[in-house]
């Protein structure tokens, strides 16, 4: 009886507590559709009933090809609270790893957006699913969404389930090597929630409007749909419409408090915004999200300084959703402003219950925020194995149970992580570390720069140099002398790279980060030769 | 692995999050010190080290009698981290009880304060301790607090507990009957910080400086010593001066933003505040929760338009800590005014995780705000059974585990619930109930009133009727009828009490409510004759 750390805890909240309060979600007509957290319990209750009408077994995986809509709100309470689990796949992966990743997780049922069904037809010889579901018109042997919900029983109540037990199954976006999968249970997602939204870390109550672009199938959107529930929050979804234009209308009309997403997402939003300042209402907004890789300098200081916006760092992964948040301490509240901007561009403190420290060969290192070491962390929502897969989950567990996670950091006291590199992205040059986001950040800071990427390449004398990727915003240009002179004012000299290349945009992962394997791919000459 | 959800770790969170964040004290002397979350972390562990050090089994109890303070504090710790259960006993209880308890749950070590020396050696003879320890001077084979301190391993690290073990023991108060107890585990100390900490309740975070009036020896100071810890948040305890001068100055001078306390207190501090506006600087202070039984609503607009001080309804019980917290929801934020203060005079809104219903014999009440009935509750932090009491447990439980609160609530929606009366307490007349809570208010906002309580006699017409006991401000008075005449404005004429009868000052219970039980056995002669 003491176990109550359940999605459906979580959902009875929601519908007896905010009943009223809106749940909004864009159309695939682009439409605006308004509901509430009262209707969407009722519906995911009626469709956990018409889901265990499938003849499903405890445990058995849902898996959803979809947007951020309300249905998809609907699945990520209805299959935990009916004791299944649900598995959104990322419909930007290749087709063949969505097939490779479905298989892995033996998902028996599909839900797909109607817009998704070419890309179902591309794999449903490899994946044969008991039954799809079609957000949208049913077709073939696929059943419809409302169909099948209208099947389902309004007055089914969910029972009692071990907080233990899986809800959620969810792979990494598989950048380096084949996909691997982490299953999260009930009790990972509702403490997650709690400890997440604390104020110091967010400070999610009933009375913020809830945007997260990090889509629903990537990172479980931060958890943010249980939070809101959680809580009673506002919660806005934008459907398919994830242009800067798209989403800062909605951020406006719908008066967002709190939206989160990938940096390459807000450096869009910032040209935007740039383009024709003022002309989007954003003074709801309280805090703008910015993780999954680092966020250059010079935009946190362009959304401050040419629109007064907070863009905040914060930094999570798929085996722990949210993981910290830069808000600065107790401490640093009254540090001189300098102190503070550098603590701002921190990845920020890991929220309570979370615990870290970062190892080098010899050993844990200081939190003296100089030392890197790679950061493990563990805690009560941060995955414990891969499903499936003893090798790599001892590759990337510690025998005490901490999560390697492949972050190259410093920690300042206080708790403060900064991200020098991902492990396998820093360039190791003459024995010495250069940190590719610091340079990334360094080249975006020129104006004439819309994007820059950096990644190392082989090199005869040094091991390895740093080679950046640069693309640069419409009418705008540079050549690489003047923009090694630019960064030279903020890095060392023997970090200025001497290959500097000139792209149209730099190639982006599916859920749009900075594509560093593809860059490798394209960009392997050794420069030893002509350094 | 993933059973972080412990004392240890929110100890370890404020050792390394929070190192230099004050805790403050005050001592014997009056004088107040100073120390950090990092000394007393380091010292909780090399107590912890100490204690086992005494030979305790896994789970053994100890005891203490101390007032709120940082030996205290140490000791919420310190017991818990070593794997055993603490056990604050109430000092002001009477010494056969304070016997009784500590025998009824196998106290093994008793920490004492050297002020409670005196009251300890009155149950010495009935109440064996395998060991004494004064916080003070030690004394025959009493051994002192320091050089127990001074023995444990300073580099001793706690072990990996079930999240389930208990930390702590705590006893109703019994008014009603025998003592009970209940045994808290680790898991709902973590959850209740964090659910308790969320905006929307109360919004604690590391800026945050917290008073506990509420005793340590009380509902676990509801809590506050761990959520401090975890958040990283200023603690101040105030010793043994518990009066409102004292509490005010500390207030001030350390500027306190949170503090909380039964209604009592804060009569006391509001005619202490009366007597001399302006002389204590307040200025910090975000909220005055007050709890453990109903504030009238005279004292609440006191605070509020006389002080601009925000006293805040809060509800809780020896067997959930906190449970709820009188804060306005969303939807009521731009509610009107009326609206708005009728809601902050309700005990308010169950924080996340809580759920309640409230029954009466023919089922479960509406949530209309109108339908009156039993608060039952359950939750991750709500006990689930009393100590070695199966039959007060059968009583107090449901069949389908929740607790029943003994409280006749209404629920409005949105889930705002408001105590009509204790269910012992409740005045049944000619069928019909009158809530005592309902009539002190009316009374004690009365210029003249000072205090009031009002309990049920019984009577040959309607089977009772209620009486009121009243105390007036020094040098005011009023006859029964200018009280009658004053408070039938606010109530049915059928509630006015024919009987009211005056006092110097109204008798309270060891944790400063009105004792309900000693006034009925003051006021028992039968009123049916002469009304």
């Amino acid at each position: 009886m003491d176990d109550e750390l359940t999605i459906a805890a979580m959902l009875r909240r929601a519908e007896r507590y905010a009943p009223d309060r809106p749940v909004v979600s864009r159309e695939p007509d682009r439409s605006v559709h308004r509901t509430s957290w009262g209707e969407i319990a009722a519906r995911a209750r009626r469709l956990a009933a018409a889901l265990l009408g499938l003849g499903l077994a405890p445990g058995a995986r849902v898996a959803t090809l979809c947007w951020s809509h309300r249905q998809h709100l609907e699945l990520y309470f209805a299959a935990p609270i009916a004791g299944l689990a649900l598995h959104p796949l990322n419909p930007r992966l290749h087709v063949d790893d969505i097939a490779y990743i479905a298989t892995h997780a033996r998902d028996e049922v599909l839900v797909v957006d109607e817009s998704f069904l070419p890309l179902y037809e591309r794999m449903r010889e490899t994946t044969p699913f008991r039954q799809v579901i079609v957000v949208g018109t049913a077709t073939g042997d696929a059943i419809g969404y409302e169909d099948l919900l209208a099947e389902g029983d309004p007055e089914w109540q969910p029972g009692v389930l071990d907080e233990h037990t899986t809800a959620l199954v969810g792979f990494t976006s598989g950048t380096a090597g084949r996909p691997k999968g982490v299953a999260v249970s009930h009790r990972a997602v509702a403490v997650h929630s709690l400890s997440s939204a604390l104020q110091g870390w967010l400070g999610i109550r009933d009375t913020d409007v809830l945007l997260p672009v990090v889509p629903m199938y990537h990172a479980l959107a931060w958890g943010w749909p249980y939070t809101a529930a959680l809580l009673g929050a506002e919660l806005v979804l934008p459907g398919p419409f994830l242009d800067p234009e798209s989403l800062l209308e909605l951020c406006a009309s719908e008066r967002v408090t709190l939206t989160g997403g990938v940096p390459t997402v807000w450096m869009g939003v910032l040209r935007t915004l740039d383009a024709d300042p003022g002309r989007y209402d954003l003074s709801a907004m309280r805090a703008i999200l910015s993780g999954g890789s680092t966020a250059p300098p010079s935009m946190i200081t362009g959304y401050a300084e040419r629109h007064q916006l907070d863009l905040v760092h914060t930094w999570g992964m798929t085996e722990l959703m949210m993981g910290a948040i830069a808000e600065l301490s107790a401490d640093l509240r009254h540090a001189p402003a300098e102190e503070q901007r550098r603590h701002r561009l921190k990845q920020g403190r890991p929220m309570p219950f979370l615990e870290i420290r970062a190892r080098r060969d010899d050993g844990f290192v200081a939190w003296d925020g100089e030392s890197p070491g790679e950061l493990e962390i563990r805690g009560p929502w941060v995955a414990t194995a891969y499903l499936d897969s003893p090798d790599a989950s001892a590759q990337q567990w510690t025998e005490d149970g901490w999560f390697r996670t492949g972050d190259i950091v410093t920690i300042a006291p206080g708790g403060y992580v900064e991200i020098v590199d991902r492990a396998k992205d820093v360039v190791k040059s003459g024995g010495e570390w250069i940190s590719t986001p610091v340079l990334e950040g360094a080249l975006m800071a020129h104006p004439a720069v819309a994007e820059a990427a950096v990644i190392g390449v082989s090199d005869a004398k040094w091991g390895e140099r740093p080679l950046a990727v640069v693309a640069f915003h419409p009418g705008s240009s540079a050549t690489a002398d003047e923009l090694r002179e630019f960064i030279a004012r903020h890095v060392a000299r023997w970090w200025l790279p001497e290959r500097i290349e000139i792209v149209e945009s730099v190639a982006k992962t599916t859920v749009g980060k900075f594509d560093k394997v593809a860059l490798r791919r394209t960009f392997t000459a050794p420069i030893g030769a002509d350094s």
